[in-house]
């Protein structure tokens, strides 16, 4: 079995993507299993013409980044989402997000990962569970 | 009850949103209940190191805005995400994508609404449900 | 690959299980990918002390049974469920139901497939979605 | 605001559903926003032919009342269900199921909330995640 990717190694495999790079995502923390992650704001993340509020799909992306990444953290290899569901528990507002993922169960073919996303208060704004595909 | 925004009404909601901006956006068509909306390719929403597929978070962020427009395009006003959940059944491989949102059920307080994600060669490549608030 | 099972083995392949059987699941109608199912009213599907609405859970039982045996009808053999969703669109008062199961995508390893939910006016009371494993 | 109703006044409401006495549901266990419930096994249970599994509507539907009766014990009075999902992670054998629901997010209209559900060996087989309307 391939061993877990050390931080450095998890936090340049974050960094590869250049969708990744594009939100800014940065690698906090890494545990077996494990991942915290953040989303520094930017202008174009803004969902609104009134400029108050991040879009849904921001935040989706960071829950599928943090969860995949939990597994990744878990198995050692990159692994495809198979499906994704966030709820929105609260209106996002400008600011940077934090994301902590964290595996549920990882099995040989398919893992279960769920994300919180916190905002700069540390409220949790939304929760999301993915379904990863673990086959090599 | 509001009557149902124009295309035209349609297409500056959709382009007002910094976020819909960046990802480019477009709406090709909108009737009660129903839209659809194009996503040029852009090199920054490639999911990894070959650049050869798209991110989740970029076909999340579509679906989204698709099933969101479908009830907007039904009740005539802005809706936020409740949850939302996406199945990905292919990857994306580069190239521009289309989205066809589609309203299931519209009530009051609650609206639940459909897209479905195609690729250049008009393959459904992933589909997603999301549910809206439709209170006032 | 696999043949499709006949109406009759399908049929019998739902009422073989017990917990089928307790719901009185009967196929009504199954071609490659698709079928219809019918849950007769049993005053055990209660939600509520005033009787008045079905239970959640039969609901969802209904369309687990119905997506899966959409696949069944599609790959000619078992399938577990690996994850399930439903949305509740009205409440379901007291009557049979009936469920139509449609294959979305059908794969080598992974199966996605929807279940609409019909009460006894033909109204649409709850739509699902399920992710089934194939891999033999 | 309707103040918690007690263990006893949950333990009633639980078992005042018809099919939660069919599934034979027991209230173990009530704090504010988290319950504890068992599900005693029967033969009807069973999913299939060979009588080894337990169906996952079974499990679906204690999953809905865990995580149902978690925002109950938080509000103070019934709440329906708006969407329900749910992950299967290891087969259920027959047996006793047990599962802990707990309240996420409780707000003035809607309320998500977990459901775990644990086997005879305590390892989790599934897990469950639910919308709700706590609007009066």
């Amino acid at each position: 079995m391939a061993k877990p990717l050390s931080l450095d190694d998890l936090g340049e495999a974050l960094s590869a993507s250049p969708f990744h790079q594009f939100l800014g995502l940065r690698l906090l923390r890494a545990e077996r299993g494990l991942v915290e992650i953040t989303l520094p704001f930017r202008e174009e993340f803004v969902a609104d013409r009134d400029h108050a509020y991040l879009h849904g799909g921001v935040i989706a992306s960071l829950a599928d980044a943090a969860a995949c990444f939990a597994v990744i953290a878990s198995v050692g290899y990159d692994v495809p989402t198979i499906d994704l569901r966030i709820d929105y528990l609260r209106p996002a507002s400008r600011g940077d997000l934090r994301a902590l993922g964290r595996v549920i169960k990882s099995g040989r073919t398919l893992a279960v990962a769920d994300a919180e996303i916190y905002n700069h208060d540390n409220a949790v704004i939304a929760v999301g569970r993915g379904l990863f595909s673990t086959k090599v």
